[in-house]
């Protein structure tokens, strides 16, 4: 009998879900003016906005990093400083987008617990960076919402940050790859964890939870968005044939769908935090978790089947696990009553 | 009675075809390996490398532009000089994307028929630009098959203008938008109008000929292609579920897909530019038609329910027809007989 | 004997004229605080204000290429449109500074008697450039005054042309590498040729009129100075001794030294015309002088010890000659006389 | 009776010395030529060349902000990592210029004792920063000669620094600014710590030991020059009367005149370091003092009329006293008299 694979490794690695793929379908007849200029697009705003309880500008882009890079570029000249925790996906995963997409604004990196930057640690940050000719200059803060360990911000965690941020000139920008994991665990308004508590711009993913390749900036702040859009267009990140990346994002929203994907995906993982038990190494408040396995104990999963990423380096002896929308319940069992046997030993 | 909106504005416009959509649906099953270390984008070089009989090495996109400038950003350094027709759609329509990939390359813009570059022209161009530490360094030629007056350049044409380019050090570059259509005209062998002919990298579209968003990025000269990597991930075009847009790609040339497509679409355009007869200002040579109405032929097309696009400035009168791969074949007699009825006023 | 060399080219072989000397001696004594804060930089805005009559702010560096490119950066965007001739400095003798600084910024050439922008060839460019999401998006006008081919634009031709690109949304700068000898041939105010006409920022040049290295970029529109500084910082032209390069601009401008020296490269230029008669290409309104000479012509006055450029392709027989502030008045009229010879052949 | 100024601010605010004077006015006579083809310029290589022990290409610019970022611009792509120490002057006191002139290569900050990097520092980040295409490439590693904490790396740790970052790949840039004052207290030959400890390139900076605007990009590497010498033009940093910056810089080499000024600072700094014994917070090693002072001691000093700059932030209590090579040694001895009385209170 042939081992069987069982995937951990990212939500990346999971399927489009039907509804998506159907609104997609649906689009898909007669000729329409190209360059979002059709209805699907049209109507993105209105959905967004109905959805964050606020009026917005949203821009569909096809992958996270465009979103992220392109909202930073808006809100930073290129002799910006934008300030970050030392392991966000913009300063660890994205090959520098930011500093190509800005011209070159710099990057501050901060700590923080559970990967997430804390306004303490913004405020001081910002204290002991001298602004004059000098140096670049404090421009804009992108949070993770859930951070890169999976961790998701309080509203009033949020809105501290924001404050501090404001405060000194900054712009806000939140980068939600996992947005909808996180406001699911956090059973609150989407508006409580963006405009509410002062988010200026949003890159709000829906390719890991469930589209094929849709993500939308989503403007609160409105007045850079012409900016915004000639910066897309010259990065090519405007497709031509735009109601299929809109469709995907209006079928997202519609009946709850972000919802109840995330759901399934954080479900998941939180049985899978339970079963890790004392080898978390960060609270399981998403659809991730990370766990102290030693080398021995990722070898030993391995060995049954199961991939994920070493988190840090192969030896320290950390994982990432991702449970993804449409993630295999028997596979995440599996993984579970494996983490419980490596308790036992 | 409603008056009938007839598109002929741009193969932008058009649907996804149903095999397309087919491979995509195709494609969704299972938990795969993000980011190009998948099945179906693994298939790809090979792919790519039995369509254009030579070994290749293929990258698919998201957008023409992002095809065009990556790929231009590679074959240039930021004080690189990009030789290009002035229509060009690099020069034109792409707002700025070589200047911004490139790190600030400038564009050096030939005239030439029928928007075709020359390789007498070409060739004076180079020898009119000094080369020392003071000017801009000439470093790749771009061409567009097919042209932006819808003309496809011949593999002689093609051979003569690489000559050119690559005894001054030149790489050479394929907008290949419109790719199919111009292959499909001249009835060669895709590798003629290629590598044969010296190109050294091609934007392969597929999107304008059914395609939902794919385009591939397609090495011959296969020394850049670790730059190439690095820059598209840097600039987000490096799709997550990256089988989503190979498998599109792998469908489109299965059983001449593409050609079927172009075909269809270029038949059209055939059609149209017969009865455009005295009017057509460029040769039909693949899915476009370009034609002298006047502004009052225009409004009368316009009027009567035809929708396109003015080329050049409005009050010249000159028009862009387009046919794309899905026209609806009534409303192509329709402007046939509109423009029979122009040509009796 | 010993053939002498006499060099006619360009007035960037010439030395530092003794009264900037004297002034940078004199300003070397005392520590005084860097990067600006010193008297001789704070006296800068006052003495340049004085010059044009009305209030500005003005910025030292070190070569007409920095203050060109950060003038330009400031004004446009890097997806914006720079319009220009096609034979100005910016455009050629740069290696790409404006879209290295601009961060890719797209030059728009445009033709033009000597090398002048009309009025009316901009209105009809900006008239056929189509603004849209897809184009660049026009920012600034760049003049060059003196011309590259030695013509001056008389003050109601720039507040024609300024007029044009007021009303088109564009900011307009000036290229002053040679703006004295301009200035003094149209024996105008400088505010004439400058704000009185709308032009924004104004690259002002001493190096090549006696300077040892000085430039200042002028700003009668003073709103975007913090950006410049910025960039000029980043860019590594904040000079640390600034007060070096800033006594130098003040002795240029204190008792008309500035005029002095261009009016005695002027006369040189006048004479040189004078003698080159029906070969001149351009008239003589500034230090340069451009003329036909045959390939043959150019043999014979290199064969008599003459130094000069070709102006385009060597074969085209065309030479541009340079009279410098301290040329040698013995080498001018030995020139006169040489060309006296040549229209006699 | 006036409270006399006493300046401990910079070196940036000393004069330029008197040898380097005389050598620009030497340098005054006759029409050279310009961008670098003068008989000054063309000494450089060879004159650097003696003071090296080894063949080199070295080219002349008026900053050390343009030194660095355009040396590191040629050692890294834009997708590039450049290791650096976290109180680098790149990474702290040029508004971003690395970013800038890369097109945006990511600093990747470390710590080390007295600013500097250890080997064992670079080898720990290198095994923690994963290689892949969704990471900054790591291309560069700068160390600063003397440290921003005015220490000096012995040959031997540069070699080991050297070493690692070779085996990973990366070029090593040194910023000399304050090279001569390293040198000069170490007592070894310029070339044992550079070329004969693994240096690439070298910012061989003048400027702040006694010239009026002059530093030397030194590469012991010549592969990178043209690509350099392309940057430089582009960034409006190729002066055009090259002659009188080589002058200076072949001033500042003959009959040892960097060392004399060297010593004469250092000596200062010496002192300086002695009178304020304990209160240092780093070794004198070059021609700075960094003294924990508190807050009550930085205001006694200032009354008492000295002028010096925070180290950190103000509250932190540290000061940076800074002796040029021209400062006033009866300020000298006025500060270590200040300084002996503030540790008797």
């Amino acid at each position: 009998m042939t081992k069987q694979t069982m995937r951990f490794m990212s939500d990346n690695t999971a399927t489009a879900c039907p509804e998506m793929l159907a609104a997609l379908a649906e689009a898909n007849h007669g000729l329409e003016v190209a360059y979002g200029d059709d209805p699907w697009t049209r109507r993105l705003d209105e959905a967004l906005g109905t959805f964050f309880g606020a009026p917005v500008r949203a821009f569909a882009v096809a992958t996270g990093t465009a979103a992220n890079s392109l909202a930073l570029a808006t809100l930073t000249p290129p002799y910006g400083a934008i300030f970050a925790h030392r392991e966000a996906h913009i300063a660890c995963d994205e090959c520098g987008a930011p500093g190509f997409y800005s011209g070159g604004a710099q990057l501050m990196l901060l700590e923080g617990k559970h990967a997430k930057v804390s306004a303490a640690g913004l405020a001081a940050a910002l204290e002991a960076h001298p602004v004059s000719v000098h140096t670049v200059q404090p421009a804009a803060l992108s949070v993770s919402q859930a951070s890169e360990l999976g961790a998701a911000y309080r509203p009033e965690e949020l809105a501290q940050l924001c404050k501090v941020a404001h405060s000194h000139g900054l712009k806000v920008h939140m980068d939600g790859a996992r947005f909808a994991n996180a406001v699911t665990f956090l059973g609150c308004h989407p508006g409580d964890v963006t405009w509410r508590a002062g988010i200026d711009v949003l890159s709000f993913g829906a390719t890991k939870n469930g589209a094929l390749a849709a993500e939308a900036v989503v403007f609160f702040d409105t007045t850079l968005v012409r900016d915004f859009e000639l910066r897309r267009k010259r990065a090519g990140h405007l497709l031509s044939k735009s109601r299929f990346v809109a469709a995907q994002l209006l079928a997202y929203l519609q009946d709850d769908l972000w919802r109840r994907n995330a759901a399934r995906a954080n479900g998941f993982a939180r049985r899978i935090g339970a079963a890790a038990g004392a080898r978390l190494i960060a609270p399981v408040e998403a659809n991730e978790v990370f766990v102290q396995l030693g080398i021995e104990g990722k070898r030993t999963l391995r060995a049954a089947g199961f991939e994920f990423y070493d988190w840090g380096a192969e030896r320290a002896g950390q994982a990432r696990l991702v449970a993804a929308w449409d993630q295999n319940e028997s596979h995440v069992e599996a993984l579970c009553a494996a983490l419980g046997r490596l308790a036992e030993d």
